[in-house]
């Protein structure tokens, strides 16, 4: 029996992460404070995110962080993830590429944004903060902080989007079973959201006003900081485990991938399974290929500019150096809220202006299609999100059946589509349709 | 860092499934032709049942069967499923109790269901048969059988019970998107299912009219056959994968169970790890206390009567010796699909009537007062059928706390709770009440 799965002994998941700042060719440029135009520090961050965090944000100089205990322990209740070997879309692909994933699906909140909260809580939870407020668009991050803020004793409130708190009833549920409270952002309870629903009635939400309204909320509220679930370097700093991880199973497969996918809506799953790997690429040791692949509806890697700007809708954020298509860009409302988001992170940005990294887009439909074909053949229905990453997948293996390559090719299956299956039902019924940038 | 997962090598997935026929100390009584009274024999079943499978539904000589190769490699895409140290649990109860589960809900489809369904669909193809119909009430099985057919090239049609299909409308959408045919039941599209919305109107469903619903259409169906998710023997059987794989995980532990739970509704997840265990109570070896939990509203175990019954409301089975409520009998709509069923498999009927294990019955708020500990404490939301043995465990984790008994415990977390979120927001709003047997 050919083996499909590979697993880590418990001994054996990373005891640190990988800050790839360290050892960029290029440094990521500075934030600036939009008032003054000065550079931030650390310090100018603590009011809004837990101290280490802020420090870690800014880390250029140390290449690995240590896990705390806690933490890993915690990384213990799922970790390691399986590295798979996808024979069954391989086969259904009548490829000869070999085709694997990191399935981040099992973690118990169904997605990699785990890696993350646990450790956004456990810092909030050391420094003596009571109360953690975030955003979330699908709800894969907003779960995840909610099991996390309720581990470490912390106190949640929870913006998600509008159109995914719609769409998605489920994933609300999920969050207050685990006693957060959730609100549809944009909502009146904020001034950020009253603005923006004044200006724009029937505002169907983004990323970028649910992270104004939570960031609002720290501001105002007592010992309350804010964890954000993307975008941010010390959110890519923990999600390194997951490519750790990957490396030594792909060793245990013996292989090494010649070229990896991932989804992307601010760069963490991205970001997670690619750093680690892109080291190597820095050292000339390896020359691996890495595709960011985002929604044809919200093309900040293939269409958006390189400037400051803000990380949310309201400008409550530092300007920060990145690929954006404005922060008032409203995205259409494709079923993949993690990935409707108008930037991408600093480092992704700057690896991308540098060419280490390439970026493509797909559209709803190929996503559809593609994570169809990845349920019939793997049995995981995957989340839309990933599914981006599985149509990029399929593309290329399809090439390799017409050019008999036999690459290796490794992805990130970020989270699984089971609170998704509305989505799956328009596609089903044959209402889908793809939806432009606008 | 204490091991939290276990997992075994793929090396070391049982190559055989237990059958426990072979090694009961009294042998179950036969199944008999309700119109003869006359004895069925395996053959008697071949128009129903796969070949194979009616061989195995009857097989009392062999103890082990080999598992075909296919079948064991389709295992490898999620098994060995994890063996949990529920430490979570454990220091949320301070309980000096060890409590260990086997988490099922790592399948792709989210259940245990999915280890008998590749069984038969395998089967059924290697027969030449096309079409398989089957029964489902929460949707586990369907889903299961439903990708199985899927990867075994099978057409798939499914009486899901009315209740679940309207309260979990994700899981009849998660067996289209493997392409099956979902329909309510009952329906008006089979005798059966006009017979008894005749004799009663707005009847909401049952298994007992889903598998009457089935197996009319297996009957009138050129090469169609019927797959059971739960009560028959063969079913066990392929479910023994589970106590194999535990067993040896128990033993990477350290550790052998002092007493095993799970849900009851038919028997499948309680056989598949109760079996393999019990086998070394035969022989004297060991002194485990296996318990089955049912629920309050359908306690065929703790108050059916041991009796010849049909497995089906229409009355098209052989007739079973078993503990039966009566196959007329009508469960109280209770948000766990998969226990709202008015008998025993006749393995696990014959088994508690000889005193090898024991029953008990727990109440729906208790289930999910137990699941939301559970969830809040391990960061996996359960099925409400898994929360029954959670409730049964949580009790006796209480009472180790009061004796300072360190008692290992075992149960099964048979699937996970993602796609039965109304059933959690009913209970978060305050609105579940306990429903009794009627």
């Amino acid at each position: 029996m050919k083996q499909k799965r590979f697993f880590l002994e418990e001994s054996k998941i990373p005891t640190q992460w990988y800050n790839i700042q360290a050892e960029m060719p290029t440094k990521p440029l500075p934030l600036k404070n939009p008032a003054t135009g000065a550079e931030m520090s650390a310090e100018d961050l603590y009011p809004i995110f837990a101290e280490e965090c802020s420090r870690q944000e800014l880390n250029q100089s140390d290449a690995w962080i240590a896990i705390p205990d806690k933490v890993r322990e915690m990384y213990g209740y799922y970790r390691s993830t399986p590295l798979v070997r996808a024979y069954g879309l391989e086969q259904a692909l009548d490829t000869p590429a070999h085709i694997y994933f990191k399935n981040e699906s099992v973690s118990p909140i169904g997605s990699h944004k785990l890696n993350s909260a646990l450790a956004q809580a456990y810092y909030l939870k050391q420094e003596g903060v009571t109360n953690v407020t975030t955003e979330t668009g699908a709800g894969q991050w907003g779960a995840a902080l909610a099991y996390a803020a309720r581990l470490f004793g912390l106190e949640a409130a929870i913006y998600q989007v509008k159109i995914s708190y719609q769409q998605k009833p489920y994933r609300r549920s999920i969050m207050q079973l685990f006693g957060a409270q959730v609100t549809p952002s944009p909502s009146m309870s904020t001034r950020a959201g009253k603005d923006i629903l004044t200006a724009t009635p029937n505002h169907q939400g983004s990323l970028g006003t649910a992270i104004s309204e939570a960031i609002e909320l720290a501001r105002t509220t007592p010992n309350c900081k804010y964890a954000l679930g993307s975008v941010l370097s010390h959110v890519a700093l923990h999600q390194t485990v997951i490519g750790l991880e990957a490396e030594q199973q792909m060793a245990m497969a013996g292989e090494y991938p010649d070229e990896i996918y991932a989804a992307f809506g601010g760069g963490s799953n991205f970001a997670g399974l690619a750093f680690p790997f892109m080291r190597h690429n820095f050292k000339g040791e390896r020359h691996t290929r890495f595709i960011a692949v985002e929604p044809t509806a919200c093309p900040k890697l293939t269409k958006g500019t390189f400037e400051y700007d803000f990380g949310d809708e309201a400008g409550y954020t530092p300007l920060l150096p990145m690929y954006t298509l404005g922060h008032d860009f409203r995205p259409a409302n494709i079923h993949a809220g993690g990935l409707r988001y108008h930037g991408a992170g600093v480092i992704v940005s700057q690896l991308l202006k540098d060419g280490y990294m390439e970026a493509m887009d797909v559209d709803q439909l190929e996503v559809f299609d593609a994570a169809q074909l990845f349920a019939k053949s793997e049995g995981i229905i995957p989340a839309p999100e990933s599914g981006h990453a599985i149509a990029a997948v399929i593309r290329r293996a399809k090439e390799c059946r017409e050019t008999g390559e036999e690459k290796v090719i490794l992805f990130n299956l970020s989270g699984h589509g089971l609170i998704d299956m509305t989505a799956y039902d328009e596609y089903l019924s044959g209402n889908m349709i793809n939806l432009p940038a606008r």
